[in-house]
C-alpha cells in the first residue's frame, strides 16, 4: 500500500498542510509511527507526543496545528478521531477486497432460498429453505442461515455464524465468528421438582448497521421477538436473553449479560462484564460501568457503578470480613450517638 | 396455524369456559393478545390485566375464573404457567416439523458409527469412528460427534454443536449452537516458571432431558468424568469446568461459571453471572443470586447473595473509597465505644 | 491399556519401590484407585489418604516414602504433581494416537496454501489462500484457517476453531473448539449519536506452547497486533480484546475478560471471571483473585482481590443497603470522635 497525502484528502476531506505527493504506507500510533506512517492526535492533552513522533503525517485538530506543522505534514480536521475512523475504513476497502460474488460449490444452499445480486456464499456454508439473502450479502465459511431467515443488503457474516430460522437481520451488519442468533430463550415452568420447557415461539429481529462480536448470543423470544435496534454494537461473548429490546445506537463491551425481557434505551453503554437483570428498564443515555450489576430499573440518564474496589489481598480480606458486619456497625454507631447525646 | 379451543383442551386438559369452535391463531402475552390469541395469567396479583386484555381466550387458575369468563373464553387449570409451557410444546410440534430421517449427502459419517432408527444427520455434519447415535437423534448442520461418543434417543443437536470423543449424552437432550462438550479441562502443573500440561483423561457424562444454551462449555474430567445430572438446564455462555458434578434438575442462567471439582446439589439454581469456585460443595436446594461469587461450601439450603449494590457513579465512588478503609472504621468505632464507656 | 511399573519408570524417571512387572491399567485419584491404578500424592498434608487408598501404586515425594511403601508399590520423585502431569502426557500419547497425515477429501484447501510435512486436515475444514501450515499441524473438522495465516509446527486445532486472516500462531499450541482468533477489536468513534467503525488493521500474534480453551476469543489489533506470549494458558470463554499484550507463561481461568490495550506481565494469573480494564499495566507475577475487577495498573507483584463476600440473602440485603450509606457512616464516626474528644 502506498498512498499520496493528496489522494487521502481528496477522499476524506480535511486541510492538508504538507506536500500532496508525500507517500503514506501505513496507519500507526503516534508512538510507533515512522516516516511512512500517518498517525492521529485526538486528545489535545497528549499534544506533547507531537514533539517526539516520527510519523510522516499527523491528523490533528486546529488547536494543535502549530506544533503539528512545525514537525512535518499534517491534516487538520475538526474531529481527528472520526477522521481516523474513516481513514481506517478507506484503507480497509483497499487492502481487503470483498470476496467475489458467487456460491462456493461446497456450500449447501436450498433450492428455495432467495439469493440477491452480488451475494457471496463461502465454502461449506448452509442456507436453508426459504432463507432470503439480499443484494451484496457475504456469508462466510461454515455459516448456517436457517429456514426463512432474512439477511439485509450488504450484511457480512464472518466464518461460522449461525442465524436461526425465521430471524431477521438488517442491512450493513457485521457479525463475527461464533455469533449465535436465535437459540432458544431460557424458559421453563417448574413442575414437581423438574423443569417443563417453554418452547420459544418468537424470533430475533436486528436492525441496520449492527455489529456483533465473536461468540455473542442473541436468543429468540418466547412469544414475541427479541429486538436489537439500528446501529447497536455488541462486543465479544455478550449474552442477550429472550425478549430483550435494545434501543438504537447502544453499545456493550465484552462479557456483558442482559437477562430476559430487559428494555435497554437508546444511546446506552454497558462496560465489560456489566450485567442487567431481567424485566428492567434502562432509560435512554444510561451508562453502566464495567463489572456493575443493575438490579432495578434506571429511569434517569447518567453513569451508574457498582464494582467492589480491589485491593491487596490482605487488606481486602480484612475489609470484606468487616463488610459482613456492616449493618451491625451501623447499629453500634447509632448507639454511640445516643450515648454521646445523653 | 388455526386451532379450535376444543382441540386444545382435548390435548392438554383443563376446563373450557367458552365455545369449543372458537379459533386460536397464536399464543400471546396478555398485553398484546388480540381476538385470535390465547394468553395466560399465572400470578393472581396481575389479575387486573384481565380487564384490559384483548386476548380471545385466557388460561387462568380457579381463583380468577370469575373475572376471566366475564370477558370471554377461558381455560381453567390449577397451574396456568405449566399449562402454558405444555401449550407451547404442543404448538411447536405443529409449526416446526422435525427434520426428515436420513443422512445428508454432504455429511461425513464414519463407516463404523452406529446410527439408530429415524436419525437425522444434517448437511456438513461430522460423525467420527465408533460414535453411537440412538434412535431419533437429530444432528444439525456443522455438528461434530467425536469418536466413540454416544448420543441418547431423541436428543437434538442444533447447528454447530461439538461433542468430544468418548463423551456420553442422555436421551431427549437439547444442545444449542456453539455448545462444546469435552474440551480439555484446565489443568497444569507449575514447573520452573512454566506450565506442564495435565492431559485430561476423563470424559463428560450428561443425563437425560438436559438443555444447554448457546456457546456453553462442559470440559472433560482430568481422570474421572465431569457429570451433569438428569433434567439440568444451563443457559448460554455457561462454563462448567473439569470434574464438576451437577445434581439432577439444577438450573443456571447465562454467563455462570463453575470451577473445577465443584459439586452442585440437586434442585439448585444460580442466577446470571454467578460464579462457584472450585472444590466446593453446594447442598441440594441452594440458590445463588445473580452476580454472586460463592467462595466456600454452602451446606444449608437457602438463598445466598453477594453483589455490590449499584448506585449513581458519584455515590458509588465515595462509598467504594470508604469501603477500602472499612476495617479501620471498625477499629475507630471500638475505640469510641471504650471511650464512651469509661 | 496395561503398563508395567518398570516401563513407566524407564520412560519418566523416579525411583521404583515395588515389582517392575506389576501392571497398571489406569491413572486414578487416591480415593477411587483400585489395585490396577496408579495414583499420586502431591501435598504431604493429605498423607493420611495413603492409609486408605486401594491404588496399586502411588507416586510420592521422599517425605512420605515410609507410609507409601508400607502399603504397596510406590514411585518416589521430588515433585509428584509434575510426575503425574508427565504421566498423563505419556498415557495420552498411547491411548489417543494422532490422526493420520493427509487432507480429508471434504476439506476445502486453497491451491496457494502451503502445507508442511505430516499435516492432518480434517473433514470439512477450510484453509484459505496463502495460509501456511507448518510440519505436523493438526486441523480439526470445521476449522477455518484464514488467508495468509500461519500455524506453527505441531500445533493442534480442535474441531471448529477459526483463525483469522494474517494471524500468526506459534508451535505446539493447542486451541480448543470454538476458539476465535482475529475477530475485529471493538473500536468505534462516536459521531452524531452513532458509532463510526474503526477498521481493525492489525492481526493477532500468538507464541509457542499456548493453550486456549473452548469458545475463547482473541481480537485483532486496531493498528498493531494483539500479542500473546509463549506458554500462556487461557481457559474457556475468555475474552482478550484488541491490542492486549500478555506476557510469557501467564494463565487465566474461565470467563476472564481483558479489555483493550491492557498489558499483562509474565507469570501472572487471573482467577475465574476476573476482569482487567483497558489501557492498564500489570507487572510480572501479579495474581488476581476470582471475580476481581482490576480498575487501575498494578505495578507491584502480589495477590489482589475484590469480590463481594457472599452471605445468606437476608444478611446480604442488610449489609448491602448499609453499604450505600457507608460514606455517611464514616462522617458520623468523625463527628462522634470530635464530640467525644471535646
Amino acid at each position: 500500500m502506498a498512498v499520496r497525502l493528496g489522494e487521502l484528502v481528496a477522499a476524506l476531506g480535511g486541510e492538508l498542510h504538507g506536500p500532496v505527493h508525500q507517500l503514506v504506507h501505513r496507519i500507526a500510533p503516534l508512538e510507533s509511527g515512522d516516516a511512512g506512517s500517518i498517525a492521529f492526535l485526538s486528545n489535545p492533552k497528549y499534544r506533547a507526543q507531537l514533539l517526539t513522533t516520527q510519523a510522516g503525517c499527523v491528523i490533528v485538530s486546529p488547536a494543535v496545528l502549530e506544533e503539528a506543522v512545525a514537525r512535518g505534514a499534517a491534516i487538520v480536521t475538526a474531529d481527528p478521531y472520526l477522521y481516523f475512523a474513516r481513514l481506517t475504513q478507506w484503507w480497509a476497502e483497499r487492502v481487503r477486497p470483498r470476496p467475489a460474488a458467487g456460491i462456493h460449490p461446497s456450500a449447501v444452499v436450498d433450492a428455495t432460498a432467495v439469493i440477491g445480486q452480488n451475494v457471496h456464499i463461502g465454502p461449506l456454508a448452509v442456507v436453508e429453505a426459504g432463507a432470503i439473502l439480499e443484494d451484496g450479502v457475504i456469508v462466510g465459511p461454515h455459516c448456517t442461515v436457517g429456514a426463512r431467515a432474512r439477511i439485509g443488503a450488504d450484511t457480512r457474516l464472518a466464518p461460522r455464524v449461525t442465524i436461526g430460522f425465521d430471524c431477521v437481520v438488517g442491512a450493513r451488519c457485521l457479525f463475527h465468528s461464533g455469533v449465535v442468533i436465535g437459540a432458544d430463550g431460557f424458559g421453563f415452568a417448574p413442575h414437581q421438582g423438574a423443569w417443563e420447557k417453554i418452547e420459544q415461539l418468537g424470533a430475533v429481529r436486528i436492525g441496520d448497521d449492527v455489529e456483533l462480536g465473536a461468540n455473542t448470543c442473541v436468543d429468540r423470544g418466547a412469544l414475541e421477538d427479541t429486538t436489537i435496534g439500528n446501529g447497536v454494537k455488541l462486543d465479544n461473548l455478550v449474552q442477550i436473553a429472550h425478549n430483550v429490546h435494545i434501543g438504537d445506537h447502544s453499545a456493550m463491551a465484552g462479557c456483558v449479560g442482559v437477562a430476559g425481557s430487559a428494555r435497554i434505551g437508546k444511546h446506552c453503554t454497558v462496560g465489560g462484564a456489566g450485567m442487567i437483570l431481567g424485566h428492567l428498564t434502562l432509560a435512554d443515555h444510561v451508562h453502566v460501568s464495567s463489572g456493575t450489576l443493575i438490579s432495578r430499573s434506571v429511569l434517569k440518564p447518567g453513569l451508574y457503578s457498582g464494582a467492589f474496589p480491589f485491593d491487596e489481598n490482605a487488606n481486602w480480606e480484612k475489609n470484606a470480613a468487616t463488610l459482613r458486619q456492616l449493618h451491625a456497625l451501623r447499629d453500634r454507631i447509632r448507639t454511640l450517638e445516643k450515648q454521646v447525646k445523653s
